[in-house]
């Protein structure tokens, strides 16, 4: 990236800049996320005045670092669990236990029984042995039936792990009741890092279908979950956080009307640009005497907090102290002995062409998926360090 | 995989039943890799015998649990480290500093200097920066170049990241020399899990023609190191150590004539089969009323230690107590809220059809390449736990 570029990927965003500034006003050992919690909370400000009466349950997958939580249960944000370990980090920094949700469709009999007995009471499902270990370790909680939709447009789909068929549907909703639960509503999600609002559309004709179905079945749905799928900033344009969720109430209204209930859970949406990574380069080479592109070797990679560059779906931003000078394609790779430990082979990264061993580079918008991604210590690095500013 | 091919996998190989038996006998209350470093011993000694004068230098990222360190140090093997935490654990494990080398061809500064202080003192290199940072800050080692070869029929092929092309090698050890370091000798690698020796012949052939090369050049080559790639069982059938060694030592015999000194460093064909992973089945489901295939989620997945099935590259074992009723084909998956975190869909699992929630799963030869690859904490979920017997 050259330096004209890096300008307007920050624009006049003062708040990025915190974090940037500290970054280069300070020296790290090993790579370091630099978290500025006060992002997370103006986004999700800007997120829910678009999504207007919507209750947002933050992904905590997207960054359980405890001072993001804390800020946005200051800021009235619920939360959205994947485990148990989750459930206790949000009510450990101020959660109420009303205000999280189980979200994992896949949960353990005993983390079920634990949020039960925490006050934890809406739960999500895609199939009937989930409803069953539900039923028995959380009686008469409310559940969502997620609903498995095609939404091959996001930049990191989410392919058909999650959900149930539509044909699964009202089946799912009359064992729910049958078994004691709620069957409250219905869940689903666009995939994430969906870049445009537009790209709802087509989903969301496909729940409203589900879902209009379900009530003329006589199934009673006041809730409505409408997941994440909320994007960051990776280098395309994306609309701001105000603007897309106002589009995404509009064709909710015209979709399904007055729901009672609607909640979003977005994660990268909220935390991408809070984070950013100080880290080094290690090593520049060509691999033979004719090469047009260079090497340049990291040190961090894919197993020590950028898991997300897997298939090159993300593709992050890089700022150096070089930037302005003559640039030349680049293969972006980690420091770890894997030979999958390349971060970008497929889409060249631009650097300067003097940059060198020894030299700082900054990577942006890391606050999602990141640090609980890095592996325990492959080749004996140790995970991404974080700060918090 | 159903109870025959459950016996025929572990054929009459008791001590990988130790390890079984341990698994079966006991309960987890999280996935855990149970470790019998007896075997990597007896592998050791195997593939030693196999492949004669060459002296084996264990890749300590496939496995750096301290008791294997021990156990391998105990029985005469050298190492391989890829950063300083591993020739740290190495030295505290009985290793002598002047048996490790520090193989990564992508270093940092400090780490080179504390190898260099700690006595260590074979490093490898494929780039001029590299040379100059180990000239630099341990003058006078001993250097590999590592060479860039096609590999395309291992498993787990390492693509382009490591070593450079065979017009660089020549200019790197006139540079060496130049910088004051011993230009020893060339590495090279195989590619990860080359199942059959018989797949080494390509890569020979090209190191041997640069070697040679090389030599006539005025290079004084003393050293050949032959890199990994011995394979473990993976369900498809591989040759046994000592046989595989063996085919291995006669085609560098009949290539490179008598070389001085020659090194291996396997990772995986010493560790693999001495570990086995207790798990747990999460949920059993049918994404739509009429699909042939189920879902099967594990407690275990990419994320906590099986991120070797990315791109379904390494295929595991499964075995349950439910072996020998009827199967069917499954799609595996993790337990995380990640759609990556799918383990096998395009080759699918033959598992009972009666498998259900809460059974337990036994995962075999996951001893290389699992935990250390464990995430710190995604979706809230702890790594791997490792237990040795």
């Amino acid at each position: 990236m050259n330096a004209r570029a890096a300008r307007l990927a920050v624009g006049s965003d003062d708040s990025a800049s915190r974090g940037e500034a500290f970054i280069w006003s300070n020296s790290f050992d090993r790579p370091t996320l630099v978290l500025d919690p006060s992002i997370a909370v103006r986004n999700f400000h800007a997120l829910r005045e678009g999504l207007g009466r919507a209750r947002i349950h933050y992904a905590v997958k997207a960054n359980p670092a405890p001072e993001i939580i804390s800020a946005l249960a200051g800021a009235g944000s619920r939360f959205d669990a994947a485990s148990r370990s989750e459930i206790e980090l949000c009510l450990a920094r101020g959660a109420r236990p009303g205000d999280i949700s189980f979200g994992n469709t896949v949960k353990k009999p005993a983390d079920i029984a634990f949020a039960h007995r925490a006050g934890v009471s809406l739960f999500a499902a895609d199939a009937e042995a989930e409803l069953e270990k539900i039923a028995a370790h959380a009686p008469g909680s409310r559940v969502c039936i997620r609903l498995l939709v095609e939404a091959s447009e996001a930049d990191w789909p989410l392919a058909r792990k999650f959900g149930c068929g539509r044909d699964m549907v009202l089946p799912l909703l009359a064992r729910a009741r049958a078994l004691g639960l709620d069957a409250a509503g219905l869940s689903f999600h666009v995939g994430s890092q969906t870049r445009r609002a537009a790209m709802w559309v087509p989903v969301l004709d496909q729940v409203a279908e589900v879902w209009h179905q379900a009530r003329a079945a006589g199934h009673d749905l006041r809730l409505l979950n409408i997941g994440g799928g909320f994007p960051a900033f990776y280098g395309e344009r994306v609309e701001s956080p105000a603007r897309y969720g106002a589009r995404v109430a509009k064709m909710l209204r015209d979709r399904f009307g007055e729901v009672p209930e609607i909640m979003a859970e977005p994660g990268r949406g909220l935390v991408a640009d809070a984070g950013a990574i100080a880290a080094e380069v290690l090593l520049v080479s060509r691999k033979f005497a004719r090469d047009m592109h260079r090497w340049v070797y990291l040190d961090i990679g894919k197993f020590s907090g950028l898991a997300e560059t897997m298939d090159e779906a993300i593709r992050y931003q890089f700022v150096t102290r070089r930037d302005g000078e003559p640039t030349g394609p680049c293969i972006l790779a980690g420091p770890s002995c894997d030979s999958a430990d390349v971060l970008y082979e497929k889409h060249l990264v631009q650097l300067p062409l003097s940059l060198a061993a020894g030299d700082r580079i900054l990577i942006r918008n890391c606050g999602a998926y990141t640090f609980t991604y890095a592996s325990v210590g492959f080749n004996g690095f140790p995970p991404l360090d974080v700060v918090v500013i």
